[in-house]
């Protein structure tokens, strides 16, 4: 029997000068890839440095977590900017992560567009063929992590054209529409609660690969990384619960460097 | 006959997304290296990817041109940081700036630190060492741009203590005075405003390594690059005028890694 | 014979730290509304300061020019913020303006939105109504300015139900659909480069209280003040052509408080 | 007998977009005048609004609490401004907290320098200068919080020169020096931390006039208003200590307005 393996990932390093944001010395011990905010829409240089050094104790893979510049609305605010700025940015600061971690002698294994430049890109596939191309430029060997669901061979061919891979993500905590899409925030049901309903999610996902969906549907769904948070306590005893849910199942817990 | 070596090098890619400063396109075909801005103090991410393609086209040498957070004051306040607050700037600066770099299959050459982060290491030669140190974890390759004047034993060693190469830079519109040191700002005659005497004062430099101080004795003093402007059409002139006056001479206007 | 007053009305004050832009000591001389930069898009404290004392000097009434956070695109892009924050926004910049005001004697007359800000509220009134109620929380003495064209009842009923006055505005240099909208710049001969073309334009529009559109048609447009600009040297000369056009024809320029 | 009075003031307001510091709610109640960041070094629009709600509701005066544009810094690092940009920020910042009170029906009540801004003024009275001419020019009514301790004359002098009120400011927490100055936070014993200490070192100043310093030796010391923290559950309890042994030896705490 093969071994499942499974990335789970977290968005850290979101702290900013005085203000701390984030359970990060709890949360990143407990996943495999860290998504590190870059400075744009939170994070700032001497959290970049601290939140690398962490997951490097922690063995865990770094990722550029790159955002719009909004600090004030922490980058969850679409802003009408070009494909070309969209790079641009990207560039800026995928570059300015990758060099703290070259100062801890530590390569970057991904990017994870944040807030609303994710769900943008998940609007609009032209955002994630620029994103893509823009992080191939810097380094090939960066995994651009994207959203499972509908459009899985358009996102597969984006990497294929930019000589990258694609890991897609599943949000465990998420309900799901029939088409393999999330039910929108703006729903009553899109976001699930229940710490064991939401780990047997995930477990369902990855030992089976398929999703019961908000209609009770059961729909066929590929996943490479789990999407976790570590924002409070609450959020932790989850991650903590998703973890040994996974590993009780024989689930390997690694990240998708390894298996992609 | 040896012939004789110099670098020229300006500070560009300072326009800020509607903001346009100084006259990259004219003055970068004119020097071999570019000191390029990294958004803290000027430069935004679209401006650093545009001033790259024009050094590359040019075949001019790529630098860091990191400064203090401060935009409103164009870097030239200077600010209470800590060492480690400025090793952690200077990362960031440079990593991105790097990745621009990256994604046009260029190496960055050097790092120039900017405004009052440069004069404040002046003052304080911790602040160099701080700067070398962060600047050799990122690549040892990187050469460093400092003062020549006083202390120069001092900053070699900071060089061969973090395994760096060191370019001392000299002011040819810049009085100075006889222990090798600017005249103050503050006093007058501190800046040479006519144009031949600018350039003779360069050649005289490169050719003797030595310099005429404000007071009339006249110096030794080595350098590998000098400072020009780009800022406005009578600043162009002048960089003109010295790379004539070099080329005249016999001096080769080259990049410091081709020679140090 | 009844006198026809008009009031012209630029963005001023746009300059940044050490980021020089528009001519407006050249421009605040030739207009009777000066919409003034408030630190979000554009402008920093001490040329807010400045421009006021310019403004002063000549006579001309003081608005703000509120924006968008968004330095690096110039408030030009549109941001996906709720209507309280454009209030609180709103709210912000205002202050600051009318304290600087306060300094100099000088009380605001208007608030003009900037760029994304305001092409967003031409596409949705609420965000006119949420700006309205914003500025007459603060003082009801002041002018809005807004699109003249389409829904102009609306418009009027915004301002009854807040309290405040309206001022419409139109735009010389643009052309105009037959239903008093402006056609997009995207489309070819949205802008009028013509300066004798421009200035006719805005004379019948002040005289006869009509525009010949795009399509040839005519139609009844009222406007209380023309918007000009002083970024270069051939705009000002256009505003000159303007106000000579309008005075030769016995035109009052005249701020908008005057005759609302 | 005459009632004693003493304000008690916290610096409040100072979250920031998706960052929340300090427990506003519950501190605001137990103080008599609210500082309230402006967004330069802290604070954002639709912060400043919530936070006058709560004062209003609470029935507490409003201040300014001016900063550095040094969000990164959070105000605490010296800048090397000039004295004009100093009055240039506080300007602004005063004004767009002013709108923010307009809108709510409610004035300001003073303005206190905030971290890097209020030591270097300590240090340097020009600053105190400028900026009281600053606010003066604003509202002759608003009240200039400063140090109370050495220079108290000079500083008076200041509030009469340019026509406004001057509260002196006492810290409880902190050990001082027989000049009356603040012992360095550098060394030893410079803070506090046993409440009970706090409460009667408070008590002492307002009903005796004085402070033992940290030599032992006594000293007399006035001050108008005391300066109390909400940033953790511990220094809210110390804000109730106080309150409550001031308020049990018949000390009525009331804002600076009502008795200065």
């Amino acid at each position: 029997m093969a071994v499942n393996k499974i990335d789970m990932n977290s968005d850290v390093g979101e702290s900013f000068g005085n203000y701390k944001l984030g359970l990060d010395e709890e949360v990143i011990p407990l996943i495999s890839s860290a998504n590190i905010a870059c400075g744009f829409h939170a994070g700032d240089p001497s959290v970049m440095k601290r939140t690398i050094a962490i997951a490097k104790e922690n063995g865990v893979a770094l990722g550029a977590h790159p955002g719009f510049p909004d600090l004030m609305g922490f980058g969850r605010r679409n802003m009408d900017v070009s494909l070309e700025e969209i790079q641009d940015y990207v560039t800026y600061q995928v570059g300015a992560l990758q060099a703290f971690g070259q100062a801890q002698g530590m390569k970057l294994q991904h990017v994870k567009p944040h807030g609303a430049l994710y769900t943008m890109a998940v609007q609009n596939p032209e955002i994630w063929d620029a994103v893509a191309e823009a992080i191939s430029a810097i380094d090939p060997a960066l995994i651009l992590f994207v959203l499972a669901g509908p459009g899985r061979e358009d996102l597969e061919a984006v990497g294929a054209k930019h000589g990258i891979r694609i890991a897609f993500e599943f949000f465990g905590d998420r309900a799901y529409n029939p088409d393999g899409s999330l039910v929108s925030r703006k729903l009553p049901g899109a976001v699930i609660h229940d710490h064991q309903q939401v780990a047997e999610k995930v477990l369902k996902l990855v030992t089976e690969g398929s999703v019961v969906c908000a209609d009770g549907s059961e729909i066929q769904l590929a996943a490479d990384t789990i999407c976790v948070h570590g924002d409070n306590p609450a959020a932790l005893q989850l991650v903590k619960r998703i973890r040994e849910t996974l590993q009780d199942s024989g689930v390997e817990i690694s990240s998708p460097a390894t298996f992609l």
